[in-house]
């Protein structure tokens, strides 16, 4: 079966849409997204959180720059747009260009503003329950694990990426279930002895068609939050029409994870503009 | 080979000894330590620090409260010694009686005192670079796999045990690296498929020689930093006489992590108390 995201994130967008509503008046949200070259998927993002800030009523301002931006001049930018009274949340999108100190810069970011719980600071908080602003793409995943009643206990879970946006704190929110973790990436010879014997594959490699059919086993759960592009078409780490073959359950790209993420994106901005 | 873990410890040692000779009258370093309860592993531990301590010539201090002391007593009692200008650094000895809810008491640490690194302040910092104190445990595991020059690329590492002291911050650390990583637990329903494809196997269970010969293959590399009691004798997760005719490097217990990780602690406890 194909996991309806859109669904998940029309139920998110709704529970927002009535927020905002009720704090009509107060602090008006303002979404910024600064966004740097020419990398297809991230303008690709941003086009569906400027369409989903539309539909919302929320403000929403893009800061394009150009790929050669230097370091200096990108922080100047980032910190004379959060400075901004105006501007309740800031998105920084991510991947940045070689020339750019990522970590460096996310640390610049005003955790106040910090939509995407980047910072150290939010992540930190996030983990450890202090604030209720949580990485987007993990919660998007949690909450799909949640609303198909997945369950984790004693199960194999293979996450596939370290990355800082979906691997790394996604398996620091698993460290806590009882499932048994393997967390694979480039470096991992033999991908397959893994994907093999797990029960539940989450898979943020961004690798196009990684993950076949001969590689999982009947029955797995696959959780696809991949993004790359193939001849000019968007694809996950998976094909789910290939693999629905194996699989009983299995997130599609686009219209699985992206969706959700979008709308826990816009649900920490509501918490961040109107506490 | 069975690692010598006493070595690397005294190699330690020995530069926190030059170090305190170095900042002779400033602020005297003082250790004091919460222990409750009955627990025969954690007054093992406790008499390893206070003799190390001795040794070093620093200043100890053992607080023993009984196991049916309250959670509000003991949040007194942490908060009176700690409160003390002279007492430099605080261990609060894991693991505590069933009746103390142990995540709000270690919450109340001070930080600046916090030599075990158990506060979430104190171990997000440190998983972010923002100070030089680290979870000893994990720091020891570290620092035997570089003075060993274990190489972590592309390897399988099976951590066992998810728990707050061993699992949890060492795998926040394996997930910098390129290590393929397995996390297993008692809900682990076949260890041994795991342990069995492992090059190196880190084991932080407690279960006294859970891992045996069988479950691994040639020429494994294991780093025990379990320990429990089985018939009144000290045990590690693995026996190592018996293991090390397929393991090619085992830490023994005692002898092991256990040592490195008293060095470690003493090393925070120097950062702390001098800066």
């Amino acid at each position: 079966m194909i996991i309806k995201g859109v669904d998940i994130a029309n139920r998110i967008l709704e529970d927002c849409r009535q927020k905002l509503q009720s704090i009509k008046g107060e602090r008006r949200p303002h979404l910024a997204v600064i966004l740097v070259g020419h990398n297809k998927a991230s303008r690709n993002f941003v086009q569906k959180k400027e369409e989903q800030a539309q539909k919302l009523g929320l403000d929403f301002s893009l800061f394009d720059f150009p790929e050669n931006i230097t370091q200096e001049e990108l922080v100047r930018n980032l910190e004379e747009i959060q400075g901004k009274d105006e501007i309740t949340c800031v998105i920084l999108q991510l991947p940045l260009p070689q020339q750019i100190n990522t970590p460096e810069i996310i640390e610049r970011i005003d955790p106040r503003k910090d939509v995407d719980c980047l910072t150290s600071t939010n992540l930190c908080k996030s983990q450890n329950g202090q604030i209720d602003i949580h990485p987007p793409t993990p919660a998007a995943i949690l909450e799909i694990i949640k609303e198909y009643q997945i369950l984790l206990d004693g199960k194999h879970v293979v996450v596939i990426g370290k990355g800082r946006l979906v691997g790394k704190p996604l398996v620091t929110e698993l460290m806590k279930t009882k499932a048994t973790l393997s967390v694979c990436d480039k470096s991992t010879p033999d991908l397959e002895n893994f994907t093999k014997s797990a029960d539940i594959i989450i898979s943020g490699a961004g690798a196009p068609h990684l993950l076949t059919q001969d590689m999982v086993k009947e029955g797995v759960v696959i959780i696809d939050a991949g993004t790359s592009y193939k001849k000019g078409v968007l694809c996950g780490d998976t094909d789910c029409h290939e693999i629905q073959n194996k699989a009983s359950l299995v997130t599609p790209v686009p219209g699985g994870v992206g969706p959700v993420t979008v709308a826990k994106l816009f649900e920490n901005c509501l918490k961040l503009s109107c506490g």
